[in-house]
């Protein structure tokens, strides 16, 4: 690809095609540059409906969309499948090797905007990984979904009664919005799909246990949608645990630690072995399901490499106000990458990890990047704040819309409705939306899900 | 499950859930018998759509029905998911495991209904599977969906000419009706869905090389319609090859040998060079699809040890008129699995392996099933043969109908939206039908395809 840098049109490259690198791309349309979008997968993922693919409502495709379909009149984008190597951010190229091959490519730029996301963190304790997974990627998805079904699958067919309450034992870590929405689903799915298919065990049997280290649901949220959530969550049967810290994690199931407990027995020994059982217990459990924590894609730690800025906690990039990186004005990092901290009454908070911030940092970024080619100085990002939504069940979710006019805040099943249409709307691509509107009307009147379906070979994985 | 087998209710067990063996359950709706289901997936899979999946036009759920969810209301069926590891006729005892488990379970039977279908079958050449993977089920659909898209990916990227032409040749080996499918699938494909998404190459330069060993594409039906679509097929785009055995496969692509010239040169040696060639050839590919043969299910080796049965050379189990085994009344065979003779105009051809043949064969072997249970004679089985449609592409297929009044043959247009709605028909499920009715009306009208998608971890495996 050598010819590409003796091209006199300037070359920005796009590392990632969520939601940031898609806004990113688009704003290149019609202007006098080349731009390379790169990414691991040829799809780009709605991830809010991501869970709805993990519980078996909607099939992978309803989701994701060709990347270079979704470019094929913008005639400057050249989209590329590839996974980055490496970053130089002095000699302004990059490094990737596509799927199934070790012939590394490169790549030079002149503009470079990262925007490869984030991935699970299990916060030091890797190992975890294989018995509790996270969802992230539409692979990830397919597992769960292979694991949520085939443990009702072999529930019906285990003769062994404590073996098969593990099998019917499901927990989800961390109630942000997805451990909301997958223990919520999944609480559905016992209670209104399966119960009538099986002939050994009864699906509604099963529990499904939500854990949470802080003391509320959805920590985004005002407090008062938070206990509205929690509400919701007890009457479709979930049984959320607040205070909870998981402190074990492996094939049998999970230990957990009931913070409060602990606090109460802080200083004194434990009277009884009852206060001691309060304080610490088991949950035997076949599927655990990680929504705990993520952290920053491993790019991040290259360009703190390279260039020498700073990465925050969870792995993020901070970043100039203008996204730009400290000693490299030619990088720019989106979207769930970056750290930035913004003022809200005066005190100082970070621009949170949601779509609508990753895509309005997408088009701040790229368009500093026409003002910087031009000579023109560049513009501060500013998070305009429309709010947060969450859902929980059929008919329940939590709305907090900021409006011009204060803040706008409902449940139950309105604010289920208003969180229907709103990701129908943003989901991509005419088909989509219809599709994910009749999939979801007949789930809503028949209780069923239309993609309850696990393939051969990963079966075979078990 | 020791205590089914104190149970005073007959005992049936069904193993294999495709068109015969969901047809045989249905049969014992409100009869006085337990039927238990055993498949190695959890979903009852339309096979003639499987190619739609292969080639990104349909989603793997909307082919597929979980089978539990299809029996809900017939409470006598109880579905069990597993893998059968030994029948034993005398003992009337089955043993599986399930998906990701050693642990073996047992089930008694009364009556057993076998109807496993078939799987690929490489001639002794196993080691071409790796190569060259057929589509059989879901998770073949899918790596092929992978394989096809991500040779365009990798050409885009490529930057060495041979290589990339490899990249863009596709050889489908054999034509008969799923062979014929996928060649015209996939011309349609780089003709007409992928033009103008990359910027590197052009798609609709890709070859695709459809081989047939025999002198005739779809060889089951008339000779003048193989004929029409052979000329349907070179419209489309794909270069069809009669004659043509293929010798070799292996990552670098395939040998055939033209049998045409091999007879022209037989008993003299070959004058020149171009002869010489003209007899034997590689194609350079990194996309071959095998469509050529298929064997019955390996459980059909466990009837002949376990009941003395014999098997054709496919490895199919040749049953008696009534579908049951020789020296085992208690077992039947069905499906692509069984091998049976009929009379057609005085010659004695087999039952093919189609799924009208299946869906009957399983109705006659539950109804005879329910005979001997009541001391009455079984039936032997007689199948109506209502004829045999095969799709091309757009626009192109090929219909042969037995009608009451004699044979109606019509191809084009016509024929394919006979094909159509035939199939969208036998779809299973109201909420199938619906999607692949709008996916196709999409499909046609804007030439894209709604299922372009491949989870990340399979990019991975390359």
């Amino acid at each position: 690809m050598a010819e590409q840098t003796q091209h006199p049109t300037p070359h920005i490259v796009i590392i990632g095609c969520g939601f940031g690198g898609l806004e990113a791309a688009k704003v290149f349309k019609g202007k006098a540059v080349r731009v390379t979008l790169m990414d691991r997968t040829n799809h780009h993922l709605f991830q809010p409906l991501l869970y709805q693919v993990a519980t078996a409502g909607l099939a992978a495709p309803t989701i994701s969309a060709p990347i270079r379909n979704l470019f094929r009149q913008q005639l400057n984008v050249t989209t590329l499948l590839g996974d980055v190597r490496s970053m130089d951010a002095n000699a302004k190229q990059i490094s990737f090797v596509q799927p199934g091959s070790d012939v590394q490519h490169t790549l030079s730029f002149d503009h470079l905007i990262v925007a490869a996301g984030a991935t699970h963190s299990y916060f030091g304790n890797d190992a975890w990984e294989q018995h509790a997974p996270g969802l992230k990627t539409l692979q990830d998805a397919m597992a769960l979904r292979r694991k949520i079904l085939m443990a009702f699958e072999a529930a019906e067919a285990e003769e062994d009664a404590a073996r098969r309450e593990a099998l019917l034992t499901f927990v989800v870590i961390g109630a942000g919005p997805t451990g909301v929405e997958m223990a919520g689903t999944m609480a559905e799915i016992a209670r209104h799909t399966l119960p009538g298919e099986f002939r050994r065990i009864d699906p509604a049997s099963a529990k499904v246990i939500l854990l949470e280290g802080g003391s509320r649901v959805l920590q985004a949220m005002p407090e008062n949608l938070s206990e509205k959530a929690l509400k919701q969550l007890a009457a479709l049967g979930v049984d959320v645990r607040l205070n909870a810290k998981v402190t074990q994690i492996d094939a049998q199931g999970i230990e957990v630690q009931n913070l409060a407990a602990k606090q109460a027995l802080e200083g004194k020994t434990a009277a009884s072995w009852e206060e001691t059982c309060a304080s610490s217990y088991q949950i035997h459990s076949k599927t655990v399901i990680w929504a705990a924590g993520v952290a920053a894609s491993p790019l991040g730690k290259q360009l703190a490499q390279s260039t020498g800025c700073e990465l925050d906690r969870a792995g993020r990039v901070k970043v100039l106000p203008d996204l730009s990186l400290p000693n490299a004005p030619h990088i720019s990092v989106i979207g769930d990458m970056a750290s930035l901290m913004r003022e809200v009454a005066g005190q100082s908070v970070p621009v949170p990890g949601v779509s609508p911030a990753a895509k309005q940092m997408g088009r701040c970024a790229a368009a500093n990047v026409l003002r910087r080619m031009q000579g023109q100085s560049t513009q501060a990002f500013r998070y305009a704040d429309y709010g947060n939504l969450a859902t929980i069940g059929r008919n329940a979710a939590v709305v907090d819309l900021a409006t011009p006019l204060g803040a706008l805040r409902f449940s139950g099943k309105l604010a289920w409705l208003f969180w229907l249409f709103a990701h129908i709307y943003f989901l991509i691509g005419f088909r989509n939306r219809f599709v994910v509107l009749a999939d979801w009307t007949t789930a809503y009147l028949s209780f069923s899900r239309s993609a309850r379906v696990v393939a051969e070979a990963d079966l075979n994985k078990g």
